[in-house]
């Protein structure tokens, strides 16, 4: 089959790999409908994350069941299906806590590889969630998205404690803090404010429930949802990019008492324990449990409440994905979609 | 009247200061039935926190009130009150959501300095709460204890959502700690560990009602907690230390959804961003808003639900507040009362 690898910083291809088969009685192997480039995938790209190349990528997936091992009872083939970037058993403690990302069997599917044209899924009883029926067309990019941008903006508003009465605020305009701007509108948020200074993706943050834009970052962009908040700062602020910068911008947006949802993958931070104790807010966050969100977030596509599926806004058959992996890189795209 | 000021580090006296007096119409002035020692005054008795002495010192206090403002409707001469380590209108959005603490009127009361035969107290409307009768003397170290220490460990229990089911840790065997495990065993808390090498501490921490104790600290002691929760970590953690050991001991001691409930002022402190995101914990905490819980608090311990002036087990006039300093920094004694 075809499929993606990273040789070295910059350097992504698409070559022949082995088929995926089934290795444990537990596994799937699916055919995926469709795949997509991650922005988490840009840090070993751009060589802030180690990469000892080759190395498969891709953690974002649906598609068909085309077998099922022994063990597997809840999927079956023909079957369309997603799932996310942990395999997780579901049926754990913490699993059953709703943090299936964390579970005591989990396994990372970025290290299989889901930019191909076939997948292993371990653990599919757990991981894998089947639509009712055979989905649409039009609506694989949003089943797509719910693989994990959507699940982890809604984790990280869920997170943030984002409902009723609440002011959000969205630190990061990447497709994750996109669609946390989805998620808070969904969740009932009272205002919305998302931080961005790129005219596109404003329009599609006003699209999905934005109702201000603050296009400062750092310090000058704490001191305006402060302007907009009286003074006190966000109730909630979903925190989507992993970077110092934009931790300490997220803990500063939010009033005492507040609620920080972090999702993006933090790389290089620190954060001092003097300002964060006496910012008296709540902090929660990692590496978000789709899973505990894929029943839901799937009824909600397939009824077509939520269109998810727009931050994908470059689509390129497979053999194309170092160009998707470009664009994004150079934020000419926000997310790109590849068809196997 | 006599009060205690801090020189330099070590350098605890007790010395004539000019008596309080009303300064704003929203102040009072009480006589102090009791004060003491806080494990964070030891921090610039230590010299970790810079003091440009001679400062004032003390900030936890019960009293007689003697005289009030005009704008002060809530507490009258004569009565019997209790208030904490912020000074608080109690009335603002803040303090409304229960962050009273992050007031945005607050004044910090160590400033003052309660370690005196009187105080004036800001905001006294908001800040302080009254007893229904003068409460007997028995009760005065309770009551006392209500000012911080109760009700930081309570908050610690709080921030770390302790309630029934869960298995609890705690980190800090100083007083916070040792109320911390009181608050545990109140709101319902299935198991409570405490953490401690010391005996005497150990014994109060059974007798406040921990259920185990382990005494190893760092990566040890974390490895216990894991030993004891089927190698998952606690569900509630609370952290009444403030150092960088205690507050990585205890989000590793915790599971993934656990919550960390950290209430030992940070010095020093840096938490490294990636092994927080991949805790998948919650983290709160910060300067108890003990205003919160201080009718809960006093209520039960004027009802003898509970005895947390057992942590006094050191008391002292006044005049030889810095015996007890001494004491408390060679932890001969877990908290000293001084009596003006």
């Amino acid at each position: 089959m075809r499929g993606a690898l990273l040789y070295a910083p910059g350097d992504i291809r698409v070559e022949d790999r082995r088929d995926p088969t089934i290795e444990k009685p537990t596994d799937a192997v699916i055919r995926l409908a469709a795949t997509c480039v991650c922005g988490s995938d840009l840090w070993p790209y751009r060589g802030i994350e180690s990469v000892d190349g080759p190395a498969p990528m891709g953690h974002e997936y649906v598609g068909i069941v085309e077998e099922v091992g022994n063990a597997v009872s809840a999927v079956r083939p023909g079957q369309f299906v997603i799932g996310s970037f942990f395999a997780s058993d579901n049926t754990c403690e913490i699993c059953r806590a709703g943090y299936q990302s964390s579970c005591v069997h989990r396994e990372p599917m970025g290290a299989l590889g889901a930019q191909a044209e076939r997948l292993r899924v371990p653990l599919a009883d757990g991981t894998l969630v089947a639509t009712t029926d055979t989905p649409s067309a039009d609506l694989v990019p949003s089943l797509l998205a719910a693989s994990d941008v959507l699940g982890t903006g809604w984790y990280g508003a869920t997170a943030a404690e984002v409902g009723p009465g609440k002011v959000v605020a969205v630190v990061g305009d990447g497709a994750v803090g996109l669609l946390g701007v989805l998620a808070a509108r969904h969740l009932g948020a009272d205002r919305i404010i998302a931080m961005s200074r790129h005219e596109t993706r404003q329009n599609l943050a006003r699209e999905f429930g934005a109702t201000d834009i603050v296009t400062e970052r750092g310090d000058d962009g704490v001191a305006r949802i402060k302007d907009l908040t009286e003074g006190l700062g966000a109730h909630s602020v979903i925190e989507a990019v992993g970077t110092q910068e934009s931790m300490m911008q997220a803990i500063r947006s939010a009033r005492p008492g507040g609620h920080v949802g972090y999702v993006g993958v933090a790389h290089d931070v620190q954060l001092p324990g003097d300002e964060l104790f006496f910012s008296a807010t709540h902090l929660h966050g990692g590496p978000a449990p789709v899973r505990r969100f894929l029943p839901e977030l799937i009824d909600l596509i397939c009824n077509r409440e939520i269109d998810p599926g727009k931050v994908f806004d470059l689509e390129l058959p497979l053999d194309e994905a170092a160009e998707g992996y470009h664009a994004m890189d150079e934020r000419r795209a926000i997310k790109t979609l590849l068809r196997p």
